[in-house]
């Protein structure tokens, strides 16, 4: 089924599911209430109105919500809008599900929630596979559906742990081609290193972050990633040396301090984890922002990159996604 | 009673209690077995030789032993040295300790901690106190004996408690010009913001640090610190937000990402804490460089400041000692 | 009495005196007259149209006029908007006076001005006193109602001598702290640092810094300070060191050359006078910007500290202005 | 076969073949003629003196010879100096080279090279491939045995080749990971980005870099290879797209400009090559770094990485040898 | 003849040539199709509509034609705007030039040129002036028209010339007071060191920046004119020392990394082509800057340059362009 | 007539005036008094000893003497070293100078002073005549014979002064490329820019810089120079624009903060001067540095430029000194 927004092309009557992502009551000129909204689904996003607005008659609504609506999309002042004519609340008996209307990863979260927690599995030192089973266990849904950023990369639905994921792979390559790295510690630095930004910021329904938590700036999602894993080991009783490694290489993962740690990487597998953390996000933000322009030409600047890009001639097609094999 | 070096001015023959530094077993060009040592009292430190030694006769030494020495002190490539005639272990009946051995404070290190101990009991915030004091206790010995720096400012015998102390007289002066500050979080910041140090850094038995803490400095002090406010807040069962706070203050108090802290001061009294620990320090380093120049005079750069500085033509004794009143 | 604008909340019709801020005559799309202003009182700003002006009935005016007006006050494109009925300059015979009608200090100027000369009277070093009363008594009137600075900490009215002010008190504080501080020379830095701003901005008539001076930029307020303290030695035939030192606190107040001083602190009471200059601001900054938001939420980020701040559930109500006790 | 500095620990006497790293005629203080020469093999470097010299009867020798040597160990001011008794050329008929007598790779650059000249050999883009296989070709003799660098990372014999073939196999694992990645280009960029070091330096006989080459420091090793590679180019007639794409790769392989690159990679294979060089070298370094320290210990601060190392507990032997599998 | 733009202080009707800067069909609000276009001539700049534009009777037209327009200027806005009553193609019996219609240099670019050619002729290294002969024909016109830079200083019409005939006045006279600089190479260096920008950016038919071109940019015109000028020596045959030496001052004239270059000037030659660079842009930014304020008044902060500037009284008209004597 | 160093290469005798740069009275082991010295000529320095020293036989001395010596050069320790057989002060009747005995400049100081004595008296601005005049009397003698630095640029006998004449030549040339400039506010700026150095260092009686000054330090040559130009002009009762203007060009001759000044050039006058300071600067060191190597090699990196310098195979004699023409 197309979405709504990608019926705009085909007319100018349109009808589906979408995302509430802000919703206002205002007066108009005309003294009469309406409702001024940012509707969204995978299509991208669309301002729309609902005149003559009455909560009675239309309900009540608010950010997060998945509505129902039917409308026409004009062109006003050069941007497509939405005119409602009809909206309601999504019913239990509606088959449609946040996935639907927020763009995210094709491979599903769960799928890649249990290749990690294989690799766990599969850890020599068992000490380490409880903890960071344990940290995976407390971070619980938010792992499964936040995004990894608020703004840059990965920062769509299910981004955190496609991130994860996809560093997984890299991480795994290079272990086989590093064979001094110990590849526990690197699989266990990887999957946890982000964790804090769970508590670092606030997340809509959707996924995406929002905005920073107040409290979590405190410490930031390296530190206070550290603080948890301390706790966590203390709670399970552990007291091996890989407690104190799995702390250093979450402090240390952003590398050397002008980028952010105050502490750089002191071992190898801490400086594998800092390096494709940064290279995953390096590429993803590449990768999306080449696929805005043709071949052969340069982006904009790139904020988070501070370059711009130059897309070459090569017949590839930027998928910002996992596909599955 | 003057100390051993002390007596070098008033003659070549001397007898005294000092503190080994360092010491090894060589052989003489003649293959004679001799003992090379540096040995120190607070007078300041000097080689010394003890030739034909014997363990059998003169007993075995190592580092951080106090031991009884006569000897004779010679020039020797223009600098003095100690040969040394007797020698022999501190007894439990000499009446000697390592304060009396080692530069330090003049002020007591108890009447300090007493000091400390009473600011905590005043506290508003009774979680607070109760954190804080566990945290004090924990430190235990180090904290009263230990420096506060490897090289650089307070590293002296006692100088970490020093250090605190004198940031508590700075810190309660501010507060009473600056009313909105809590003097509770200010107070507590300053007294447990350095209590990191004490893992992070070996020190030798004369509280003088001597090198980095290999597991220490996976964290460096500021994070390790925090970890151990997490830690001790859940044993103590606290969840109130001060505990967030201190872990800030402690994180935060090397100030801007420039000088160390990945987070900077994000309240008013974490602002206070760092603002005094770096101008306690500057200050306790200015003082003791401009000891070592006359007046109208500048020295040479000094590290840690990296800059000069002018001693003008005031009539001050540069003092690195809190004098009781 | 309330403010006018402090009548807004109350009903649509106000009076009262303002002060104007900008004051310009345009064409109604009518082709008729009027004015458009910006009013202001201790309330805030806001927006003021006089329409169908006419010189010979209304009056002329300018910025930094003060007068009275009646009108009613409207919502306009979501902001308050005040539609004048009458207007009149100020008549000799109104008691109303600058300070009513710009938001200021509440410990009066007089009193900071009256301690400040008390503090110089003080000094053991005469010459210095004279140096330093010779450099106030120059800066007249500006001293005592200009603002500190263009934005940032202390834009108000009265800033420069309540900044200065704050900072005796803390400067005070730490030479009972730290005795080997010079208190002359400290207190002579704090009172003179900031006299070269004087030049180096324009002050409206409110005493708000309104722009740059063209030729103060030439040497900054640090350089030209300094320049000032020598020119006024030598009237005065001080050749003593203190005219030196002096001119070096100023040089140097900005601390490192990365923020701004060439010349680093270079003795005790030089750094002592950089470190709560920069205290002082951050603090008022900090609570500022405070002053805005909730407990347990975060500023945006602080334009002058950048960085944003978090405000803690701590029971202080954030006061920019001191209190008298 | 032991190496002759191997046998020093067996006994006093030992012969076997060295290479001369340096070798001075002096006068002793006896007024007699004698060698005084710096020698080594893969156990490391020993100084040497061959007394009452006579070119007649031992003959005339330089840096860069190997020589069969026989002699005595003795201590001297405690570090091993070899007293020559017999010394010879190498001639034509002894079984050694350079490989047997310079530490090196275990993996011999002949099968490298090989393993090379196939990847190139599998390029898709037949222009790239032509391209790159003039570049190694020209490159010859010197890309099989000479070191990366004057210092640091992989300052070894054949350190070069190794690096890359190093690289190539992280670069594949990498290619696998991120499907959106031009293959070629990333393995044409690995192969070629560091080959205008063999014009940017001078280099032994052993195949270590002894001093950069003055013209070589005109341009660097990245414009320097950039410029080859324009060269070749237009020799071979190629007018690709490929040949820009590849220049790029080169110039800005050190990544952003703080790290010596004016310009900053600009495609992802770009971004790739600059992320595997900066992690080999970064890895190399850490494992040659915690070769020195056991377990639980920490490196002092090691120049090229300006950090101290930690080296866990973690059961791995530091190679820094491919092994042949 | 006075130009359209300077009619416009005369009268409401205008006539004359302009230059089409963009061009674009748009739909009134009375769904009427009209032109929107941005005109421009020696006079500046002026936005132009042709209402109830038919391509039949009035024309097509695009970004960098030459048309003849009659028009009457009105206020809209605030702003002054054109409204066309006629409008048609530049005829070939029309006697104007994009000379007369584009700010640019009043000295003839082809004078210029001569001159730079002279110079030239002039070296006494015959291979030199062989290879920078080849690389200005290579240049093309666009050596006489283009502009040095797509914002920021000698961003006008034959800016590029301008730039380089006006550092070589500077150049010669300096290489009169340093006799030991090779005035061959200088003036080599001038006249190339921009050549590479003609491949860097897309010029309008103005002569006028108005993009990076995105394959220029993979190298930047520093690289990019290195390789140049390797490319073509070697189609000349020449391998002098002096091949080198010119890449290298290309390479290098931005002076320090910070600034651009990843090599530093390394001998006196390229530090006088790298200074006179930096001092001939900023004084034309300067004049440029100081020609919009009066007499002491300071600028605003000015882009390139960031600080603000300051007019002095000196009588002194601040002129763009070169004055023939 | 060759110096006594230039006889060294002559025989072992030697006879000639020579500077004494340091002095010591020292005990042999044989317990005989001698004399340590470090004495100089324009060929270099050379360390010597007058064994059995008596002053009542040999005289007394110290740095900055004069002195004839006759003597024997030996080797010791791989250098040579002057065994001292006769020496007496110079004689008033000994028709030697320091200017003999000091590297310096080759054209006389006093007729560079009177080029630039010619420069001020043309100048239109007659107060600025008057005041640059003033402030290069009050100079005095220091102007003629000092060097310009401690260490690095210029710092010979009249390094200053020829400094500043050789930035007048460049100036005087840029003034005539760049006719905007104001030629009396250059040449005033290159005059006076580095006056202040005279009260920031201690010279010896050679002219050559031996330490900072103690209170020089406290502002710094460029703060202390603009003090100087305001205490100047308010003595002679000028208060023109051209008092700040020329305070600013010294405030700002260092250019941007990072490199000193905390006042960046803000008129072009002040950009020209800071420019020329530093290529007259850049310019002396990098001939310096390539006296030193042969043709077709690069220097060790240089101090104070900060990169290795390469020097071309151009047939250039790099000459430090100033010649007649």
């Amino acid at each position: 089924m197309s979405t709504l927004l990608e019926q705009q092309a085909q007319g100018n009557s349109a009808i589906g599911f979408m995302l509430i992502k802000s919703c206002d009551k205002k007066i108009s000129s005309k003294k009469s209430p309406y409702l001024d909204l940012m509707l969204s689904d995978k299509g991208g996003e669309i301002p729309a109105k609902l005149w003559d607005y009455s909560p009675e008659r239309h309900g009540e609504y608010g950010p997060g919500d998945i509505v129902k609506v039917k409308g026409t999309i004009d062109q006003w002042n050069g941007a497509a809008q939405l005119r409602i004519e009809r909206i309601r609340p999504k019913l239990s008996t509606d088959n449609v599900t946040m996935n639907e209307l927020v763009a995210g990863t094709t491979l599903p979260a769960e799928e890649m929630l249990t290749c990690i927690m294989e690799t766990i599995a599969s850890f020599e030192n068992k000490n380490l596979a409880k903890l960071v089973t344990c940290l995976v266990e407390k971070a619980g849904e938010g792992f499964l559906v936040n995004s990894a950023a608020l703004r840059m990369h990965h920062s769509m639905r299910g981004g955190l742990i496609y991130h994860t994921f996809s560093m997984m792979q890299a991480a795994s390559a290079l272990c086989d081609v590093y064979p001094f790295l110990n590849r526990d510690l690197v699989m266990a630095g990887v999957i946890v290193h982000d964790l804090g930004k769970l508590k670092e910021m606030h997340y809509a329904p959707t996924g995406l972050a929002v905005e920073y938590d107040p409290k979590g700036s405190l410490t930031g999602h390296l530190i206070g990633g550290a603080i948890d894993i301390a706790l966590t080991a203390k709670e399970l009783g552990i007291e091996d040396e890989c407690v104190l490694l799995l702390e250093h290489m979450v402090i240390s993962h952003h590398g050397i301090p002008e980028f952010g740690s105050s502490i750089p990487p002191m071992f190898p597998e801490a400086q594998v984890v800092s390096t494709i953390d940064k290279l995953d996000a390096e590429l993803f933000e590449m990768t999306a922002a080449m696929g805005n322009v043709e071949k052969g030409c340069t982006t904009s600047r790139v904020f988070g990159l501070d370059r711009k890009l130059y897309r070459h001639g090569d017949d590839v097609t930027y998928r910002l996604t996992v596909e599955e094999e």
